[in-house]
């Protein structure tokens, strides 16, 4: 028996709220197994990835089966395009946890990141998972002006992002190319993480008020700066 | 006055089809910027941006216009909904291709990419080009055979990121870590460019038979291995 449309149009942003709440675990859980070259943590990670699939393509399934047999209109149909944006995004969140730990299992049990650039990776993660956090708010309470707030506190990513790079050109950097490498690679990750906690609040902006500003933004610090 | 129900339908995937020529050869132009050290053709591709967006912008407000005027079901359910997924992985393409150019312009008149890894370049970008191509063609034909095919022409692009990655971890490696940095990152964007045309033919494979095998991939080479 097909559920009540009410009841299925609430849980598509349920689902995608918690949805949110695991791959921001999982971000969370894999900063740590890099920072603690903690092995277990990082394969228990790794093993989420299929998960994070069907939670993906249970709500894909759900809209789907909506916009087909509802033909929802006005807010509902907001609810059920933006549950579609969303998801892309969470997936991508969720493959970015993966690779962080997947660099911590690759290296183990050496470090992955070296001492004077853990501080920096370990803001990182901390900003990662609170950009998230404000992302699963957002979602959960359809909060506009915290969505729109997003986009400035991607803003203390883009500095560590850039703090990095300045750690990495420093004439003084004696890790070699190999170990600069996995450092640039993994803060692309959580810079990319971020930028999809900021596309998701984007997306909710359409949610709430059915103005479409887009997921993506124009990133303002470029990686490959020196 | 609104256009035409099966008009604005068929438009809908011309424009998709087009927009993925215009990522394509913006692809194509930032290789050949990084490669030639052309600074003039770089800034040219910079540039397309605002257009990029533009189309991405005019696929989904026409996309959430025939869901709530409309309300499409069965295969023209399929074009809109496939719509949406593709415009946000063509979107993504777009900014790759920037982020190359990107970096062609910051180093110049310097070369990002030194000699010995140049050749790697030369067909990562006529791989990735050449997988767009295919993601055009399976738009326009609704190729169900070649949109399955994607998946493995992508091994092409992961086996010549395997050999961008054996080249920078090589012992004789003498570049220093900062031009290992902008190479990886490279070939990242490559990678992901490639990523995201299998992924529009993974959504094409909906548009033309309605089974929903996601849009993501995972991986089977991963990034940071040495």
């Amino acid at each position: 028996m097909r559920q009540d449309y009410h009841i299925q149009l609430a849980e598509l942003g349920e689902h995608g709220a918690r949805m949110c709440r695991v791959v921001n675990n999982a971000m969370r859980d894999s900063t740590r197994s890099l920072l603690d070259r903690d092995l277990a943590l990082a394969e228990d990670v790794i093993a989420r990835d299929v998960a994070i699939d069907e939670m993906r393509a249970n709500v894909e399934d759900v809209a789907l089966q909506l916009l087909a047999l509802q033909a929802p209109v006005a807010s509902d149909l907001r609810v059920v395009v933006s549950a579609l944006w969303i998801v892309s995004d969470l997936q991508r969140m969720g493959a970015l946890a993966i690779h962080v730990a997947k660099a911590a299992r690759r290296r183990h049990p050496s470090a992955v990141v070296p001492t004077e650039v853990r501080p920096v990776f370990e803001r990182m993660g901390r900003v990662a998972v609170h950009l998230a956090d404000q992302a699963e708010l957002v979602l959960r309470d359809r909060d506009l002006v915290l969505a729109r707030s997003l986009d400035d506190e991607d803003d203390l990513m883009d500095d560590l992002h850039r703090e990095m790079f300045s750690l990495l050109n420093d004439p003084e950097w004696s890790r070699g190319a190999g170990v600069a490498v996995d450092i640039a690679l993994l803060g692309r990750f959580y810079e990319r993480f971020a930028d999809h906690a900021v596309a998701i609040a984007r997306r909710a902006v359409f949610l709430i008020t059915g103005e479409n500003v887009g997921g993506d933004t124009t990133p303002r610090f470029e990686s490959l700066d020196a």
